[in-house]
């Protein structure tokens, strides 16, 4: 494979990736796929996976494509799959479709099944190409990447701070931090991942909704998670008297308070017991109990001590921060990660691969957990 | 004046530049200035005002120049002077070289004598240009301009946190937050600024020296200015205690200690008395008495409560935020700025014309006091 093939193929992955994006929200826990279809340098065929349950990419490429796909070469962000799901096998599809070359950007990373659909298009005489833009691929799946290997959610820690690291005055205030663009785009991380998590103390001082408020678009309110080990959630809560369409998860210690637990159950709120260590929430088992619930990928927005806990109880995979270039001071004004903290310097969790842009006024620092 | 001939003035206006900043930390509290001398579009001679009390640029660059200076083009980053000081006036000396033109990036920011280069100039037959790169020229002179018109010195904020905004762990470790090249870069900083800065608690729990370290070239070591209400300084402290060739500056409150103040006065080092509102020391009056010292400029180091009273009292003019990709936690953990802090969000000190830059694994953050 020479390089210039590689750039002619990168144009069309990339449009390919463009599509997959688009079921951002929508797909959880499947991955995001795009697939595009060309015939003498046009595109005859594309589409996405547009929302769970629904047809793969491929299958809507090839729609469009008709009898067109005859001859054809294919792009596709990730592997065609090999199995029998809710849709037949993708790889078949496009054998019988009879098309002439498939270029990937990433195999499966489901190791029981990579390299299958690779197969069934190569023992079909159909060429086959990848890693054209797989890291790309792989950043936009990486949530699918962690559930599909561990069947434990994509935990993403957001913060908002100022400059000198607060994310309140010291008289609690925090409307607002950041600026409307960065909190725009932190509706869109509600939509993006399937749950959101905030501990008892967020609940108590906030009293958010914790939904997605889209600017443009309809949202879909995320899985809302709350950690409070001793079920002190007040029953006056917004988020238990708001009539979102929307699953709400309680997570507690084995010290919870049982009426408590009954009144939540009845309001149709999952309350999860975790093996107590301390009387807090055990974050591993619960974790755990959430992939299993089919929960993919978590926001957690909250408060800085589930944060620190999070961060040592190693459930975190990347962190998003905005910086707002204000200053606040005060020695008791909060910060976004508190608990008891590291003693030493080498302790501290250490962030990889960061990457910052400017929203507005305000700075974004997206970094993955070493 | 027509875009083009602006995009060619600027060419050797950005070389006038690069050679005005190689004065930086030997020339205060004079302006950094840069002169390129052009003739057929050919640089004949060039030059920069390379230290305080030294020939200014102009004069270094038309002596290079030599005859050839005659019905040249001289490009120069500020006002020549029109006034006799360490120096005759550069104006003069343009004018008696028999130069034909000159491009003025800005003019000079003392009101008093603002124009006067321009006049002499012009009302011998030279044609004068302004305003080209006036803007770098202005951020090159922020220190200067800010001196010269107020005569205080500009004061930059320093400081370096984690992501969750800690300058130390819970146990105050901090060696080291940032990484090397941040370090070395702050070095630069202590050479660029005539003064460096820091609180008492700092001197104490750090016991810092405050010197220029850097790597391929001699620094000058800043003026260390301490404020130290109650002259609580230990005797034994390091900066007092080695033999740099530097000033020394404790500040303190008028409840100071009158025999502390005989001791260290004794030892060469200048003890300022402010007003004392509180017992606290009046910056304020600090400043003012920092700038009649010459001090054109300072590093402000903190600690925390330092940081946050100079905030508070407006007598800082930029920040310089390093952030570093790690996180420390700890409720009880320090952050850059402490003391009372803002009670509400419209009360933070606000910054603007942000700009940030990656320094390794660091992101540094630079803005200026709305």
């Amino acid at each position: 494979m020479n390089t210039e093939n590689f750039e002619y193929y990168e144009n069309y992955m990339r449009r390919a990736l463009y599509l997959a994006e688009k079921g951002e929200g929508k797909v959880n826990p499947n991955p995001l796929v795009g697939a595009v279809i060309v015939k003498n340098d046009e595109i005859v065929g594309e589409g996405y996976h547009e929302y769970f349950g629904g047809h793969h990419a491929e299958v809507n490429a090839l729609k469009m494509a008709g009898d067109n796909a005859k001859g054809t070469d294919v792009y596709v962000t990730l592997e065609p799959c090999s199995h029998y799901g809710k849709t037949p096998p993708c790889a078949e599809a496009l054998v019988k479709a009879g098309v002439k070359k498939v270029i990937i950007a990433m195999k499966d990373p489901n190791k029981l099944v990579a390299g299958r659909g690779i197969s069934i298009l190569e023992s079909n005489g159909i060429e086959v190409v990848t890693g054209v833009l797989e890291k790309e691929a792989k950043k936009l799946n990486e949530v699918f990447i962690k559930y599909i290997t561990t069947k434990k959610p994509y935990i993403v820690l957001k913060t908002a701070m100022t400059l000198d690291g607060k994310i309140s005055t010291v008289t609690g205030k925090s409307k607002w931090i950041s600026g409307e663009k960065s909190r725009e785009y932190v509706h869109n991380l509600r939509n993006k991942y399937m749950g959101i998590m905030v501990g008892i103390g967020t609940i108590i001082a906030d009293d958010p909704l914790l939904t997605t408020r889209l600017k443009n678009k309809k949202g879909r309110n995320p899985v809302a998670i709350i950690v409070d080990s001793a079920l002190n959630i007040p029953l006056s809560s917004n988020i238990l008297n708001t009539n979102h369409e929307r699953k709400i998860i309680v997570a507690c210690s084995e010290k919870y308070d049982k009426e408590k637990k009954s009144f939540l159950e009845e309001k149709g709120i999952k309350v999860i017991v975790t093996p107590s260590d301390k009387c807090k929430v055990n974050l591993h088992y619960l974790v755990n109990e959430l992939g299993k619930e089919g929960i993919d990928s978590i926001l957690l927005e909250g408060g800085s001590t589930l944060n620190f806990s999070a961060l040592k109880e190693c459930v975190v995979d990347k962190v998003i921060s905005f910086i707002a270039p204000k200053i606040f001071g005060g020695i008791n004004a909060k910060t976004p990660v508190g608990g008891e903290g590291v003693k030493e310097v080498n302790e501290a969790v250490e962030l990889k691969d960061i990457s910052y842009r400017k929203i507005d006024e305000d700075l974004c620092i997206e970094g993955y957990i070493k």
